[in-house]
């Protein structure tokens, strides 16, 4: 089997000193793009920030895993819907991702939940960016809705 | 000291099967939204995907702690610039982030290029988004350029 290896980019801009400086992000793809500051990150400030755009980049891969395990399985999903909460405990000047927690809802044709919990379970291990993350904990809350 | 826990969260929506669907992405701030694919993820469909959010996230959080650094030690920076670039490895239906490449260039006066490495280094190793991608390869290039 051929192993492809696919690079994708980001780059940051910051200017000034770390408390009244800012940042400007952009993907290499060009749809994302962003500022950010302490405090944005640190406190309520309008603004991206780091932990925001890893619970994106691990709500997306999480989800479109799930997609694939279902399809895989016979059930492609009419939709699916995930939220990732990324937890940053800060203490003093010293911050660390301590927890993401993984909440997924699905409207799937003819599954029960057994299976979708299992196939769920399924997606958040193997998903790339959840391997990526294995030193964090991640918990995972996966239920079907009514169509 | 008092910890603080700071949750940031994202959101997708995806509809359909892995191959034809799509998701859509937004982040808790409102401040960045997107929509990815298999297509924009594994070949070269406009749009964006998990690893290029991954990279935004950690060349943020680095080029954020650089910042800090350089403050820190009394040489606050005129600009820092940052690319992050994600490695997928994909084989078949697995699928991993195999290295994150940091680049860095600053304009900081009065900062011999060894202090700037030293800086440089120790960001990368305390940025909380570095230490929860500890299971990844992480190299760093890092330059002064002249202002």
């Amino acid at each position: 089997m051929i192993a492809k290896d696919i690079a994708r980019t980001a780059s940051v801009k910051w200017e000034g000193d770390v408390a009244k400086g800012h940042g400007s992000i952009v993907t290499g793809s060009g749809k994302v793009s962003a500022s950010y500051s302490f405090g944005t990150r640190f406190s309520g400030d309008p603004g991206t920030n780091p932990e925001e755009l890893l619970g994106a980049s691990h709500a997306a891969c999480f989800t479109m895993a799930l997609s694939g395990a279902l399809t895989r399985a016979g059930h492609a999903p009419t939709s699916i819907e995930t939220t990732a909460t990324v937890h940053l405990q800060a203490s003093g000047a010293s911050a660390e991702i301590s927890e993401i927690e993984l909440v997924t809802t699905a409207v799937v044709a003819a599954l029960s939940e057994a299976e979708f919990a299992a196939l769920a379970a399924d997606a958040k291990s193997t998903c790339p960016i959840s391997k990526a993350l294995a030193s964090v904990p991640i918990s995972l809350q996966a239920a079907l809705k009514p169509s």
